[in-house]
């Protein structure tokens, strides 16, 4: 496999520059001034294991094993409802320290949205001014892939990639108007309401060719329309959904239960947060959209179907409530009951006091790297290695998506090894002597 | 690879018949009556992914995979320093429901223990009555392959294996008469206070060719003396300290946030529990022996040697309180201080009500029937593909242990697969269009 | 004052057989037999402090100062939607050890519900099928009174007092049918669809004197129209809503940070359970009236009007979830954001692990017979004095409820003070040398 | 009862300028800035109920109700055995952020503490090099008159009080030296070791008539021979400990579950923190002084001698980490094993995430004022009235302590209304109707 380099600048753009995309910023900002560390990045702090007989590193930092844009050569833009430039957005959020965003304070005021396309319909508690008006869905597309061109020409981008960091949406499903490009085409023409916002900023960048990856639950690119049109035009995407806190735990968690053959029967999920997505999701067409996201996870991992004296009764509830309080410091407590020997019963209570955007902030700059990465390689359609970063990951029709996060990181792994030509790596031995097994 | 088949009866020897040997034992009759069932137990329980495109059943229960011994076919025995019988025993330990115990009591009253090897010097907060007395420790030592050959004997058993499941022993290291098996002998006759108790019952098996797994965090069989002896008589031999409760989740967890790039700066342990286990260890000697064994794990794990900005200043401490209104029920917290993005905070804490015994019962099982395997395809020495069992997993001299128990059970399935000739599996596809990789 | 004495049975009779009231029942039989204790019935296990200079004891049992119903004397009743007795409901609870129930079968199977009054519209997730019919709701009343009566007369009772154990109805506010009595038996005879079946249980209950103390959140006599029919009757009432788990937690925390001058930004309470009374409460109506009583309890105690910048910004959000895994098991999980010096911000967070109906049983006895004392000491109406165990406690007209469990219990212990004619308690000394003030 | 009024200048002496003093320095600065609010001072921010019949105020704040010391005329100073100013020390213990800090530079940096009383054999983990040298134990005593005195003239203080915010001494009890003033003078002369350094502040303390009160675990002043100097010289004195994070809760919480008559057969506390407070008492013998403080406090408030069948099991059980990571934000963990109607168990867990100095600061200064107030209005002698601030509240010989945080409220609340002429208030009524209650 031959990857291209990563020359020039890279545009990052980012639908919704809330919260996630302003700490994003202001941390890459921060970074390249060398006042804090990518923390959280697989791709800026992570190593990879590779099997190179003692010839060379066998634990190179991921961004020196793969040809990366470097954080220098990034460049941020995106849209907005809200007028506010990234360091009053920021200010508002108030998730990074007000002496952090103070000594970006330039930087980040240069950075300013812009108009958003919007619709209440989608997002009833929200109300955006900062948007775009336009006579057809198909307009506001074209006018997005205007701001896309403007934006790569003034700035001087060589290459673009797009990270969905705004709201959940009203929950939909798929229907025939997402159906077929022709099918969705039309609709954009004929203003279809089923085609939500965030899918109109998905064909716009399809289209363009830009790479697009979806971190909300909303169906954007999963719809055969998009999937289409990123085949046609060779374009890599993926999603939904950056998996974080509550999610990312119990895809850490589950697959130990299940590796070690422990029951569960019931597993109560609930979240306080007070930050904008705590707002949208206290409507319940929106909570609805995450809650399907939510709820997936479980069944893959444990797979009652195998182990049905195991995993068949399983309740599981999920809930978020808005709690302004807590800001952007989103907590999540969930009760599990499991079971053990001789159907023993035992609890497993975890209270995970973090903070929404500062998991979700490198998880963005991640799949910007690697979707670039994936252009440049030649890749195209859905990137399921990248199922890592998603609460649902999005994958090729007919194939189950992998929830468990220790084999999706073997899956990553395995994609960057062999895209660099190195060998995959296995534990083959039964005992360490005959070679070295901590991949 | 040639495996032996599993004909005839496997016995099952466990020195220190308290809790953890009652529970396993009781549960194993229940099972057999069709009135529990084996939850826990991977080789009961447990599925393995096999590659077989499509020819037969990709997911088989591992016993239906391997050859094990069947549950129908283990004779019980061990040893105690109280006489109690196992009901009794039971009883006392109230772990399991009185009217299970009911349900079993002359299958359980039927099994007594054999005098015990007892220093107090190794466990001062215990006073074992139910004793040996010997000239030497060889003398002990002898005493006790008689106890096995004549349980083998009057038993009837085709093959033998011994777990350990007593108590911690107060914290030793190697010293020079573990170093050489003649050293060793000579320490036995000379009675060397370095020797202890649970070395003269592994002495004794390894003598016999019996494998000896270790449940607790002694060194045991972990010395070069007795690894010699292993290799001398062809003998499987494995340890140290079932991995249960607390630090089941530390190595379930960890690797979670190492694959994130989440760096740790704190990790408190505290433990509450009320049985014979929490008891011992509130003798600082033998907390001593289990704080070093709980603590080695993170390190590993988290390789602060690859990411120092992550995990260097990682401050690890852990607590065993003796507690007696919790009796067996141990509950452990855990508060772990991480930081993502920019080097912000986040808080996680987990309180994990568990049953201690009823966690490490089925742990019992598939040792002994895994050591009876390893014994049957020729193995011998250290089983590092075992380590999944273990807290301190003893590895071959000059490697190190692997903690990541997601790690640990790949090298498991990979053994088993190698052990039957399967392919080893390995997801390879960058798209699971290219294959199913939800090994 | 003069309070007669206790002679004679007492029968008391519950509306709503289900968990608690047989879990009450059941408790008393087997207090009756020795084999359990009254834990957590003051009436029984609690001691009060006299101020008696050295004569006497200063520190009595209650039921040994006050002229309280014996035990041996009390005979159950009551009406339940299902026909199930008392063994069969307790059973199907699973509140109670199996092993428990089979010791007392006899007696509680000889208690059997008589049919209930029923209206789905206030219950939707319940089906009754074990209910009365009749044309209008004064025939169902009298229907009741004939019930009580009969019960009264066959089973040899003197006094009679009535709790309601049911569940919990609609959310309703007084209208224009509450307002008066006259209005309300118009009302009855009309079939006005906002007269709920609790108050059709309390119409006859008043009707016949028979105080009636409400465990439920439900308006009830809450109402005008049946305080005016209490004191036409002279008939002690109370209620509402047995103040158990997580409500009993906030009004014994709150008080206390109110004493510390604490500031409280924020409040997030939810419960996890999985019993009846959980699947009553998943519907909507029915759970806003919980809300609402549940909510009630911060402002009262921690007074923003005193001290707004204490608590004028208090966010207070309460959640129940149906979750049957948990079956009884009410688990309550509180996050509580609080504030200190220079308004640095702290948390608590509680997490009870309850059972509920073992917390509400021994509030039905003391209810009961606290009921009953009143009624023999020629106490009508509202009795605040029994706040203590409310939720939400009924007042008279025009003064605010009293939530601080602390001085709940003054008062409770005052008002038995003063019916016995001791002098009150409070301490008046500077220095404990003046007097001994540990009330 | 005459109280002098509060004129001139109160002259604030800390024996420890650590993290406590100089929070409460600092926050005292800001408030008189009027950045910030003295939260958790009931002194500032409290009010109390009074019973006048509608005639004025019947919830006034505690400040307008007693002629409290203004904090514009407090003057702080004190001793450490650390050179660093204020600015630096507070810097240093990481309370405050550093914007707070610097809005106060030039203040906090003017105050300089003088040379501590320090030895080593009382405080094992500290090295002391900012300390007095004297050739006896008397000598040092009359170097800290001297400073008294000095700093009196100096500042123009018209009064002064002394607040112990030092660190907790190694264990010791009462023994003959501390029996009698002649004993401890002569004992001071040549150089007891049994003198602490505590001592000898408190010492020179009362021998100028200057109120102390002990916010240490430390014997200090409760012995004979400083209660004998405190009467003779008509000093106020109280103490011991600061009642603040776990033992706060537990004194809010067990009234709570004693008024219940709920059972309790278990507690268990641990606390991790990483201040200098928890680097001393990771030493056993500094730790056994802060254990049998907080251990006291549950028999009194359960009263097993009432109550056996509800307490006489209860095991309790207190441990303190040092913990680095978390600073001077100390959690606290806490298991309760409860019981309940017919001896069923419950759980409640208890996670407190506080700060420890923000707890404490405003303690120090609410004893500072109300010191003075007593010693104004002519007490002399143990303050009982307020034990609502200690852990393990001093009394005068032959009482218990009482421990119930609300009880103690109460003492203190009356005792103001008793220093003032106001009728005390307890509630005496069986209906609302009869009394507003709502104390």
């Amino acid at each position: 496999m031959e990857v291209k380099e990563a020359a020039g600048r890279l545009g990052v753009l980012l639908p919704g520059m809330g919260a996630v995309a302003t700490t994003l910023i202001a941390g890459v900002e921060a970074i390249k001034k060398g006042s804090a560390q990518p923390i959280g990045s697989i791709t800026q702090m992570g190593h990879i294991h590779l099997d190179r007989k003692n010839n060379g590193d066998n634990y190179p930092r991921i961004k020196d094993f793969v040809p990366l844009a470097r954080l220098e050569d990034i460049v941020f833009g995106g849209w907005d409802v809200y007028e506010d430039n990234v360091y009053e957005a920021a200010s508002r959020a108030k998730v990074l320290e007000p002496g952090t965003l103070l000594a970006l304070r330039s930087e980040l005021e240069a950075i300013k949205p812009m108009k958003a396309v919007f619709d209440k319909s989608y997002i009833q508690n929200l109300d955006g001014t900062h948007t775009k008006q336009g006579a057809t869905k198909m307009a506001l597309a074209k006018a997005l892939m205007d701001d896309i061109i403007s934006f790569r020409d003034t700035r001087g981008c060589d290459r673009l990639v797009m990270v969905w960091c705004g709201s959940t949406e009203k929950y939909t499903e798929v229907a025939d108007v997402h159906e077929s490009l022709a099918a969705f085409e039309k609709g954009l023409k004929e203003n279809d309401p089923r085609i939500a916002p965030s899918m109109i900023y998905a064909y716009a960048a399809l289209k363009l060719g830009v790479p697009f990856l979806n971190g909300a639950p909303n169906l954007t690119v999963d719809i055969p329309a998009l999937v289409e049109l990123a085949a046609q035009t060779r374009t890599p995407i993926g999603g939904k959904d950056f998996k974080t806190g509550q999610t990312l735990m119990k895809t850490i968690l589950a697959p130990g239960l299940q590796a070690r053959a422990l029951g569960v029967k019931g597993w109560f999920s609930t979240n306080i947060l007070g930050n904008r997505d705590g707002y949208v999701l206290d409507q319940p067409d929106n909570f609805r959209t995450k809650e399907v996201s939510k709820l997936s996870v479980l069944e893959d991992i444990l797979r009652p179907d195998l182990s049905p004296e195991l995993y068949n009764d399983l309740y599981h509830k999920i809930r978020i409530e808005y709690y302004p309080p807590h800001r952007d410091n989103k907590e999540s407590w969930d009760n599990i009951d499991i079971f053990g020997w001789l159907g023993y019963s035992m609890q497993i209570k975890i209270n995970f006091l973090c903070r929404d955007s500062i998991l979700a902030a490198p998880l963005v700059l991640d799949l910007a790297l690697f979707g670039d990465l994936a252009k440049r390689a030649g890749l195209s359609g859905v990137q399921e290695w990248l199922s890592f970063y998603f609460k649902s990951p999005q994958t090729a029709p007919g194939f189950r998506p992998e929830h468990d996060i220790f084999k999706q990181l073997t899956v990553l792994q395995n994609a960057l090894r062999k895209l660099m030509g190195e060998e995959l790596v296995n534990p083959e031995g039964l005992t360490y002597a005959e070679e070295e097994i901590t991949a």
